[in-house]
């Protein structure tokens, strides 16, 4: 057991400027001065990576990803130098290291690559030595030698996995917002930030417009049990704690509400009702890379039935092209689509037992005078599609008939 | 025998910007559809190094030097990638390395690591399949995996060292120049492009003013043999051969004039005659990391003398600290400098076995009316340091008096 260990990891806005690396410096040196024994993890400086995606993109449309690879995991590196040389110029030892100095070993899917272990000895003899280090974030090393990144989210990834290994006491995930709150506060004024949230709940909220975290890394946490603390880079008070469920003394039906604006929804309509219709339509969006969402499809009377699903909106075109040829193949008639639709989620751990959740959730959109034109539903989880301009409506009277606003 | 490699070195002017890449990319696959196995070397992009050492100034005055490796050897890294995206655009197969991912071993000196030995097999691996590949110049890893860099002109390093371990019939050094020439061009209007040069003619002239190459690649090809070739990134036109010493038919008594504008001249006056007097000024001089270059001292005739010497200019006023306290401690009498010297020099190999090259050497600087403040003689070279003012005029009379100019 060595619980003395943090893994602190900084997102890309955390350490955009020489001042922000000083903060962050800062903060790290306090916690070791705690007594804990620190191991950083950093994104690249900003929008670094963007830039040096922007820069490989006037030289082909199509990067090799192996290259891509080769550039993308330079930005990590730079931002792990800059934040051992200040931590130094504060007085503590620090050293950084490269995922592939560290042992983070990953598969070979270039751009999007998994870890598939990590050899904590380096890190654990440099901790040994009184040092704090700094792994540079979302890249790793192939059994080849060859330069991996690990995709959106990858420093998160680098973080929850170091903390696993390295059987840290808490992974936090320091980032520009100080918590996970009930709803997004740009939208409802009186949102709660939540002191603790099970990793099941998280992951649906992640994976229904809470930005926060990915839903991969969650899934990663809870699979290695990795106890995650989300908290402000630049606030001193405590953030979320993401661990297991934890309170059942507590009675809440639900623990947040979010939206997801950029909806859109497609309809194949009159699909006739044989088989494998519907399987051809989704089979060849997979192959065409589109990240469907929703899909409802209802009982057929007439012998033909519509089926509708969800997509980002920055897919449509893409969506439509596709949606549209295999309507013809499959003798279906025609596509319909509308672009200006959210969706809003109601999350909570306390619906498995208690049922009421959504008659409450459907009467509240009734009474805004909100139609709901799609519903999908999990174990801990509603989600309703409605009309894009009803979106923060429906997220304040929501986080309002649920009780979820701070209390007087 | 592998005569077909080629290994080419392109500077940081050479890949500045995308365009520049693009250029490169394509003289790298001419150079392939010529029948030959191409292995590119490249620098980081225009001013990147610089730029990184400038943001890790603004973190700390003093940067730990094994964190400025890591944040340096980012560059290169860069390059290489965008390199390889850029051949691959045009069609041809094409693979970046890190310095560490092809084996440049080095000791752990950082920020000025030597190296220690190339373990080719990953490169002839990939030579074999056909593919351009392309290594991060300026860098290495020790055997503990930790990154150096190999300080001033470390890319041609890098470039040497890969021609000797793969036997490559030639290393190119593609610059912003296209090639050696007798004297600066930019002074001497009809200064010609020096065809074949020797190692320790190229040797005395890197070391005596012409910026092309660093003495270190120089030497290090010499060492190994490698044959190097000196030509221009955007010329068409063969460049410059170093190699062995060719040109006993040629009768060539003077290869090159060069000039160095920035010395400072410094004497410590009336020195006594005691035996450890004039070891003790550049013992302190060498403490304090100062680069002496000419020293003279004359015959004591007085029980004193004067002994003087040069140093680059930025370094005069540490120099007159350091020579002041010197100058007490050993009972000399004061300090005397002139911060506007320049150091004018004739390089040759027909010298050796010539005499008659300084008589002709100091009568053209006398028929021009400039004094001769200092002379230094090497086997293949005598330099003289003049006033400053006279550097340029002292360049052209010698160019001609030794008929160096364009054969009309």
């Amino acid at each position: 057991m060595r619980g003395d260990i943090i893994v602190q990891k900084y997102g890309g806005t955390s350490v955009a400027n020489v001042e922000r690396i000083m903060h962050v410096a800062e903060r790290v040196v306090k916690t070791k001065k705690n007594g804990y024994k620190v191991v950083v993890v950093v994104s690249a400086l900003g929008d670094t990576t963007d830039e040096l995606i922007a820069l490989a993109n006037r030289i082909t449309d199509e990067p090799p990803e192996r290259e891509l690879d080769m550039l993308m995991a330079t930005g990590e590196q730079v931002s792990s130098a800059l934040l051992a040389m200040a931590i130094q110029k504060i007085g503590e030892e620090a050293i950084s290291f490269t995922g592939a100095q560290v042992g983070i070993m990953t598969d070979r899917a270039h751009t999007k690559a998994r870890i598939q272990g990590v050899d904590a000895k380096r890190i654990l003899k440099e901790l040994e030595k009184d040092r704090i280090v700094i792994v540079a974030g979302f890249q790793g090393i192939t059994e080849d030698q060859e330069i991996t990144t690990l995709g959106r989210g990858g420093s998160n990834i680098t973080a929850v996995a170091l903390a696993a290994v390295l059987k840290a006491q808490e992974c936090e995930m320091n980032t520009d917002v100080d918590g996970v709150y009930t709803a997004d506060p740009r939208i409802v004024k009186d949102a709660r930030k939540i002191d603790q949230i099970s990793y099941e709940e998280m992951l649906e909220m992640a994976s229904s417009g809470a930005q926060v975290l990915q839903a991969r890394s969650i899934e990663a946490a809870s699979k290695f049990g990795v106890r995650i603390h989300v908290r402000g880079t630049f606030h001193e008070t405590e953030g979320t704690i993401i661990s297991k469920e934890v309170r059942a003394m507590e009675n809440v039906l639900v623990s947040g509400i979010t939206l997801t604006k950029n909806e859109a929804k497609v309809t194949v309509c009159d699909v006739p009702d044989k088989p494998g219709s519907a399987a051809k339509i989704f089979e060849m969006l997979g192959e065409a890379n589109i990240n469907v969402d929703m899909i409802i499809q209802n009982v057929s009377r007439t012998g033909a039935t519509d089926v509708s699903f969800t997509v980002p909106r920055d897919e449509l075109a893409k969506t439509l092209k596709v949606a549209n040829k295999v309507s013809g193949e499959i003798g279906a008639h025609g596509v319909t689509y509308d672009e200006e639709m959210a969706k809003v989620s109601a999350i909570g751990i306390g619906m498995r037992s208690h049922s009421g959740v959504a008659a409450t959730m459907f009467k509240t959109l009734a009474d805004e005078g909100i139609n709901i034109d799609m519903i999908s539903t999990s174990e801990i989880k509603i989600s309703c599609v409605i009309k894009k301009t009803n979106g923060e409506k429906a997220v304040k009277a929501l986080h309002k008939a649920f009780d979820l606003g701070k209390k007087s």
